[in-house]
C-alpha cells in the first residue's frame, strides 16, 4: 500500500445531493483546492430521494443546471386525497392544486436522485476545479486543536482508503475544512461522537419505484390514499414510474403488522398497496427499486466541530421521506455552508462567518422534525381530516418554497430594527430569501429570472431597485448612488451591482447610464448583464418584480443579497453607509499574519 | 487496404445539420440500418450557420432535444435599423419587435452550429440505432438502374474512403437509399452531374464571430446598419459573441472595393465594420471565426436521382446567409425526406411517396432564392426604405415560421376541395403545418406543446379535436368515433390517436373514456399521454388551441397529421371514411413479392 499525502482547502465526504451541492458552490473558484470523496463507485443508479422543490431548482439554476434537470423531470400539478368509502373501498375526497400563487411557477418536480447527481457531478467535471474520488472512504479523522484559529493551517487530517481500480490505497488528506455529507449512517458523525437526539417511530414503511398497471384514476398525481386497510402515498415520476410509500402496519393489512424491516419482501409491499387501492386493480410492471425503513425523527446535537468540520444533510437530520424534504433540506444545508466556506477562504474574512451555519440550519432541521411528526400523525390517523391535512399542507409550503424561512440577525443578516430604515420593501426582510422574479435584460430584451442570473460565484451582490429612472428626479438619485458605487467598487471589485429599474425598457439607453452600472472589461468590453427592467417582455409577460417584493417604484431600495439568495440588508438608495458598515464587519483577516508557510 | 462491404437501408452523406436531421428521423426505428458518413473528424468547432427559427426548434423538440438547445441559445427579441445620419455617422431609425404574435413564443434563437450538431449527434448515440463514421468520404457512387423499382434491392453502391484512426481504408456500401447532405460543394451533386441554376452575385461579404468592444447601443440586438460607408448586419449570439455580416464592397470603404474573397484578411473585415459603425467605437476582442464569401443564389435542377439518391440542404440550394435561412431550410429538407424514407421502409408503402420530396421542397428552395434576391437588393440599397424593409421582414416570416408554407395536394396531402368537408378548422389546411399550441395532459395536469408531444416516430397520427365532451351529445359522438377507431386500430396499430378535447379538465375522468383512447399495454398498463385538453393550466396559462386552429368546440374535427407536423387531411368527426381511404392509398407493397433474398 502506498502512502499518498494530499492537501486541500475543503474536503467533502459524500457525493450525494448534499456533497455535490457543497462542491458546486466552488465552481469557478480559482486557487481553492476542493475534493469530494465517496465510498460508492458512482452516482446512485436507482431509488432514494426524488422530490425537487422550487427552492432546490433555484439552487440548481445558480449552478447553471436547473433547466437541464427540469427537462427530465415530472411536474407535480395536483395533490389528491382519498378516504374510506364505508363499503370496503376508497373514494376521492379532495383535489388540491399543487400551486403556490406567489411562486408563479411549479412548486415541485420529481426525478430520480441519480439523474440529479449526474447533472451536479457533470457540472463539476465541466467547470474543472473540483475533483471527485469514487470508491474512497474515510478511516480516520483528527482535528489538531492547537491550529483551529490559525488562518493558514490545515488542522483536519483525514485518512482515507481508496479501492479505485481495484487497488487498495491509503491516503492522508490535510484539509483546512471538512464538510461531511455522508448520509443518515454518517461515519463522520459517529467518529466525532455527535449524538442524534430524537426517536425512531413505530412505523415501518415500504417504498418502491415501479411502473404500476392500475385503473386507479389519480395514479399520475400525488395522492394520499387512506383506506380501512392502511395508507399509501403515491408520487408520479419521470417516464411511467410512480414512487409509492406504503405503511406496512395498517390495522388489518393482509401482511402482518408484526413484519419488521428485514423480513419484508417486495411482494409484501405490492400486496399491501393492492389491498389499500381496492377495489381498483393494482399490479406492477417493472419494479425499479424498493426498500423498507423505520422512520427516525432525529436531529444532531451539533452541526459542526470547532467550525472546522461541518455536517450537512441526512448526517444531521433524519425524518420521513413523505413530506419530500430530505434531499431538499440537505441541498439547502450544503448550499449554506458551501458559500460560507468559499467566501471565508477567498475573501479571507473572519471565521466568525462560519458559526452562522449551525445557527441558521439547526433550527430549520428542528422545525422540520416537528412538522414531520405532525405530518406523520396525520398519516397515521385513519379518519384523515381535510382541514387538518390542508393546514399541514400549507405549513409544508414554508419549507418547500423557502418563502417562510427567516434567518436570525447575525454578521450576515442585518437586524431590521437596527437598520432604522422604515420598510422600503414590504414583502422582503433581512434573513429571507428573495422570490425568483422575472426581469428583462436592458441590452437585448431577453427575460430571465433572478436565480438564473445569480450564478453561484461566492459573492454578495447589490440589487439596485432604482425605480422609474426615466423620471429626472429618480435618475439623479441613481447617478448619485453611482458615485458612491464607483468609490465602493474600487475597494470591492468582485461585488456585482445589478440594477433592476422599473422604467419602460425602451425609454432607457444602456449606454446613457454611468459606466459603473455596466462595467468595462479590457478583454471583452461592456457588461450587458448588469441592468434589467421590471417591464413587460415580448414573449413571456411581466415579472411584476416590484409588486412581488413590495417595492414602491418612486421609493426604490437597495437589497444586499447573500450568495445564497437571502437578503442581508435592505435600505433606501441614500443609505449607502449601511452597506459600507456591513462590509466593514466582514473585513478580511489582518493581512499582516498571512505568510506562505502553511502549518500542518 | 482492406476491402470491407456493408449493407445499409439508408446511407446519409454528410453529418452537418441536414444529415444529422435526416439521421434523427430514424431514432427508435427497429430493424432499419442507417449510417452517416462525413469527411470531417467531428462536428464543426466554430462558425458556419447559427440561426434557429421556431420551426427548426420544433423539429428538435420532436427529437427530444429542443429544450437542451434552447438552454444554450441566445434569444432574439428585437431587430433594429440604422441609416446614415447625414453627418457621416449613423442614426437609429426603427426598432421592430422580433415577434410573430401567432407563434406565442420567440421566433428566433442563435447558437453555434457545432453545438446544434453536438446535440443531434449525441442524440443518435443515445438512441443507438444510427452509426456515424467520421473521416469517411465517398469516392464513387453507382446506381443500378435495373433494380430501381425492386423493393428488396440495394441499388446504390457507394465506395467510401475512411481515414479513421489514421488508417486508410476502402469500404463498399450497398444502400437501398442515399441522402446526400454534403453541403454547397456537394461531391454527390457533382458526381451525379446535377446542375445548379442561378448566379453568383457580385457582392463579397465578410462574416465573423467575435466578441466586440463597442459603445454601439444595439450590439445585443439584431441590427442592420446602413452607413454611407456600407452595410453591416449584426446578430447577437450566446455568451458575449456577435455574428457580423459585412459587405466588403461599399461605395467608399477604407478597404478597396476590388478586394476579392481570397485576398481578404480579418483586419479588412474589422476595418470595414469599424468604418460603418463610426462614430461609435468598434474593436474586437476574441475573433472566434471568420470567413469571406460571394453570395451564390442557385437551386439544383433535380433534388433526387431515380428517387434512390436524394439531395438536401446546401447541396441543392445556396443563397445569402443574412435571412438566416440556410440551416433552417436544410433541416426542413432533411426532415421531409427522412420521415418519408422511414415510413416507406418500415411500412413498405409504395415508392411513389418519395416523389413528393422534390415536389414539396424544390418550390420552397425556389421561393427562398427569390426572397433572398429581394432581401439582398434591399441591403444593397444605400437609401434603405423602412416600408420596404418591413415588408421584406414580414415576407421572411413565411419561411422562418413555416406558417406560410403550404404543400400541394399529393398522395399525402388531401386536396381541400376533394375533401368535400366544408371548413371545420378555419386556420388549418391540408399541406400546412399545425401551430405549436400548448395543451394540458388529462392524467396529470402537466402542460406540454404539440411538438414536444409528437416525438418523431415515423408515423402518421390522428388528432381528435373532440370538442367539449362534457356535453352528452359530443361525448356520444366521441364514443361513436371510438368504435370506428377500435376497428381501424386493429389494422393500423402503430398509428397514434391523440385526443385534444375542450372540456374543463376536471370535468372529465380519463378512466371513463373508452380504452381505445388510452390504450392498454401488458407491460406497463394504460397510456396516459393520449388525451389532452385545451384548458387553463395551473402554472402556464391557456393554450387556446381551438382558437388558434380555428376549430369550433361544438363542431370539432379530425386532423390526420404527417410525421413532420403537416396536416394530411382535415374532416368532421363523422367522416372517418376519408381516413380509411387515405391509408388505402398508402397501402403496403403487395406482400406477395417480399422474400428474404436481397438482390444487389
Amino acid at each position: 500500500m502506498s502512502n499518498i499525502v494530499d492537501k486541500v482547502d475543503v474536503l467533502i465526504i459524500g457525493a450525494g445531493p448534499a456533497g455535490l451541492t457543497a462542491a458546486n458552490c466552488f465552481n469557478g473558484s480559482n486557487g481553492l483546492r476542493v475534493r469530494v470523496i465517496d465510498k460508492k463507485s458512482s452516482t446512485v443508479q436507482t431509488g432514494k430521494a426524488d422530490g425537487l422543490k422550487s427552492i432546490s431548482l433555484e439552487v440548481l439554476d445558480t449552478f447553471g443546471i436547473g433547466d437541464a434537470v427540469r427537462n427530465e423531470s415530472q411536474r407535480v400539478e395536483e395533490v389528491v386525497l382519498w378516504e374510506p368509502n364505508g363499503q370496503g373501498g376508497v373514494a376521492r375526497s379532495m383535489t388540491i392544486p399543487d400551486r403556490v400563487p406567489e411562486l408563479r411557477k411549479p412548486r415541485e418536480m420529481t426525478l430520480d436522485q441519480g439523474r440529479i447527481e449526474h447533472h451536479m457531478a457533470t457540472n463539476l467535471i465541466r467547470k474543472g476545479n473540483v475533483q471527485i474520488s469514487w470508491e474512497t472512504q474515510p478511516v480516520d479523522l483528527q482535528i489538531n486543536h492547537q491550529l483551529i484559529e490559525d488562518p493558514l493551517a490545515y488542522p483536519v487530517t483525514v485518512v482515507v482508503r481508496s479501492m479505485a481500480n481495484g487497488n487498495a490505497c491509503i491516503e492522508t488528506i490535510h484539509a483546512r475544512y471538512v464538510v461531511a455529507c455522508d448520509g443518515a449512517r454518517s461515519w463522520t458523525r459517529k467518529h466525532l461522537n455527535i449524538p442524534l437526539t430524537g426517536d425512531l417511530t413505530d412505523s415501518t414503511w415500504g417504498v418502491m419505484d415501479a411502473v404500476p398497471k392500475t385503473n386507479f384514476p389519480d395514479i399520475r398525481k400525488v395522492c394520499v390514499v387512506h383506506s380501512a386497510k392502511g395508507t399509501v402515498m403515491a408520487v408520479p415520476r419521470e417516464k411511467k414510474m410512480v414512487r409509492f410509500y406504503i405503511a406496512m402496519d395498517g390495522p388489518d393489512l393482509d401482511v402482518t403488522a408484526a413484519l419488521n424491516e428485514s423480513a419484508l419482501t417486495v411482494d409484501h409491499v405490492v400486496d399491501a398497496a393492492r389491498s389499500i387501492f381496492h377495489p381498483y386493480t393494482f399490479e406492477v410492471g417493472e419494479v425499479i427499486w424498493w426498500s423498507a425503513y423505520q422512520v427516525g425523527q432525529r436531529v444532531a446535537d451539533e452541526f459542526s466541530k470547532e467550525d472546522r468540520v461541518f455536517l450537512a444533510g441526512d448526517a444531521v437530520h433524519t425524518h420521513s421521506p413523505k413530506a419530500g424534504q430530505g434531499m431538499n433540506t440537505s441541498i439547502q444545508d450544503a448550499y449554506n455552508i458551501g458559500w460560507k466556506l468559499r467566501f471565508h477562504l477567498e475573501q479571507r474574512c473572519s471565521r466568525s462567518l462560519l458559526t452562522s451555519y449551525e445557527q441558521e440550519r439547526r433550527p430549520i432541521a428542528q422545525q422540520l422534525i416537528n412538522f414531520d411528526r405532525e405530518y406523520l400523525e396525520l398519516f397515521a390517523n385513519p379518519n384523515l381530516e381535510f382541514e387538518g391535512f390542508l393546514a399541514a399542507y400549507k405549513t409544508a409550503m414554508k419549507f418547500t418554497t423557502g418563502i417562510g424561512i427567516q434567518y436570525d440577525p447575525s454578521l450576515i443578516v442585518e437586524s431590521p430594527v437596527l437598520g432604522k430604515t422604515g420598510i422600503v420593501a414590504t414583502a422582503l426582510s433581512p434573513g429571507m430569501r428573495l422570490p425568483d422574479f422575472q426581469m428583462v435584460n436592458q441590452a437585448d430584451g431577453v427575460p430571465t429570472t433572478l436565480y438564473h442570473r445569480l450564478l453561484m460565484n461566492g459573492q454578495f451582490r447589490i440589487l439596485i431597485f432604482a425605480g422609474d429612472i426615466s423620471k429626472q428626479q429618480l435618475f439623479r438619485r441613481y447617478l448619485k448612488f453611482g458615485e458612491w458605487l464607483t468609490r465602493f467598487s474600487h475597494k470591492n471589485e468582485k461585488i456585482e451591482a445589478i440594477t433592476i429599474h422599473s422604467a419602460e425598457r425602451t425609454s432607457i439607453e444602456l449606454m446613457d447610464l454611468p459606466e459603473v452600472f455596466r462595467p468595462w472589461n479590457d478583454e471583452d468590453g461592456w457588461d450587458y448583464w448588469r441592468v434589467y427592467t421590471d417591464d413587460e417582455s415580448y414573449h413571456d409577460g411581466h415579472g411584476k418584480a416590484y409588486q412581488r417584493c413590495g417595492i414602491d417604484a418612486d421609493t426604490g431600495c437597495l437589497v444586499l443579497i447573500r450568495p445564497d439568495g437571502y437578503a442581508s440588508l435592505i435600505c433606501k438608495m441614500e443609505e449607502t453607509i449601511q452597506i459600507t458598515n456591513f462590509f466593514e464587519g466582514l473585513r478580511p483577516i489582518d493581512s499582516g499574519v498571512i505568510t506562505h508557510t502553511a502549518r500542518l
